[in-house]
């Protein structure tokens, strides 16, 4: 049974430069997407979403990055929660079954790292034909008290333990882009050597490292057998055309 | 550190015979007794609450206890999640910080038995000074798909692996009562052989097997060291007295 991991960055589904505002309309076409596939296939998907303009606001007023706040913590969760409450609703109404596993009640950190995730439930989640949604969360830290977990960090946690065919990173941008904006079709480690110089960071404000450490983070995957897409899910019938193996956007891949 | 397992029973936050109808004023009332006890003391607190008219109509509507349904899954839990939020945010308007910890983000069943729950989160909580607030919940089940996990089954769980000091179970009723609804002050194993036929039941449409077995369970905790009460939630004052360590309702001891 294929497992597929897609990734929909906050900067696809929420309004930048607002506080918690959701781009409904974004969330409904993609959530249109994901179900009409799953009608038609066995393959098992995990969707973890990133925070946006839910979360990120709050973490910075309150700034969970520097140091512990109980009451930043708790508001920044309400957020993050909130958006994952709408894309869930989404895509049962679309037809998917789907369900959340909220970060801050299954993952533990240590020192920024995930030392513990629960992965029991969403094992049979996938079993059952459930779609598991996951997100960027506020997560407890037994050093910091707590810190925020992207979900580009919970990809590649959840892809080794549950050893993922392919992953999917939907993002604002049409994939890698080279130094004249033309999209680059594919990434190995040998390629990156050389084109590492000539990438061009994400569009969206992405407090988790641009598009190099994405591309990093990925490759390493890529090693352990796990190939990577990164492509334009902001564009209609891209996130579907993933899921059905069309070779869009970038492809990350150890061969 | 002593560590208190407080129930606070859905009768008592939740009209009975509606459909998600919480009563804000009994959640504001217990949120403000409990936040002025832990500003006061360096115990720390689990919150667990009951889903009353939260939940019980959809795990009904859609017979949970029969078999697996994925919508009514889904359904149920966002309405046991909708209660859980005016919980946490009722404590932490009162000045206590409380964070949400959902079941089936955190717990894995098999055949109705917990045998996974993550707590590495919950403990790093309890060490911040934090709430954290658990509920009764729709949580995955490896042979049975998915099981209602009722707030009354995940308490003793918790006790034992987080060591509890005492457990409080605040219902509608002033306790564990004799057949002329006199409170019995106090139960042990072997006051118990005697009096258990005389018991009443508890007054609230009780899913989880009405006060006779809520007994007998927590005279096993007390096997364990571990001691309850069974107080009147409902009451102004009481869950404040209870958790100063008055002698309210029925104490359940093995001394």
């Amino acid at each position: 049974m294929s497992l597929i991991i897609l990734k929909i960055g906050g900067s696809v589904i929420t309004e930048k430069g607002s506080i918690s505002k959701a781009r409904e309309t974004e969330i409904e076409r993609i959530s249109g997407e994901i179900a009409s596939f799953k009608k038609d296939s066995d393959s098992q998907i995990i969707l973890v979403h990133g925070a946006g303009s839910f979360g990120h606001p709050q973490a910075m007023k309150y700034k969970l990055d520097e140091g512990f706040d109980p009451k930043g913590a708790y508001l920044t969760h309400v957020s993050v929660k909130l958006l994952n409450s709408k894309v869930v609703e989404s895509l049962n109404n679309a037809g998917a079954y789907a369900l959340p596993v909220h970060p801050l009640s299954s993952c533990l950190l240590e020192n920024g790292n995930i030392i513990d995730f629960q992965l029991g439930q969403i094992k049979v989640m996938l079993e059952k034909g459930i779609i598991p949604v996951l997100h960027g969360d506020v997560v407890m830290d037994r050093t910091k008290g707590a810190s925020v977990l992207s979900g580009d960090r919970i990809i590649p946690h959840l892809a080794v333990a549950l050893k993922a065919s392919q992953i999917g990173a939907g993002s604002d941008v049409d994939g890698v882009l080279d130094e004249k904006d033309a999209i680059i079709r594919k990434i190995t480690h040998f390629s990156f050597v050389d084109m590492k110089k000539n990438i061009k960071g994400s569009g969206s404000t992405d407090v988790t490292g641009g598009m190099r450490g994405k591309v990093s983070e990925l490759l390493e995957l890529a090693d352990k057998g796990i190939s990577s897409r990164i492509f334009n899910a902001y564009r209609k019938g891209v996130v579907s055309r993933f899921l059905y193996g069309e070779d869009v956007g970038t492809l990350i891949t150890d061969k």
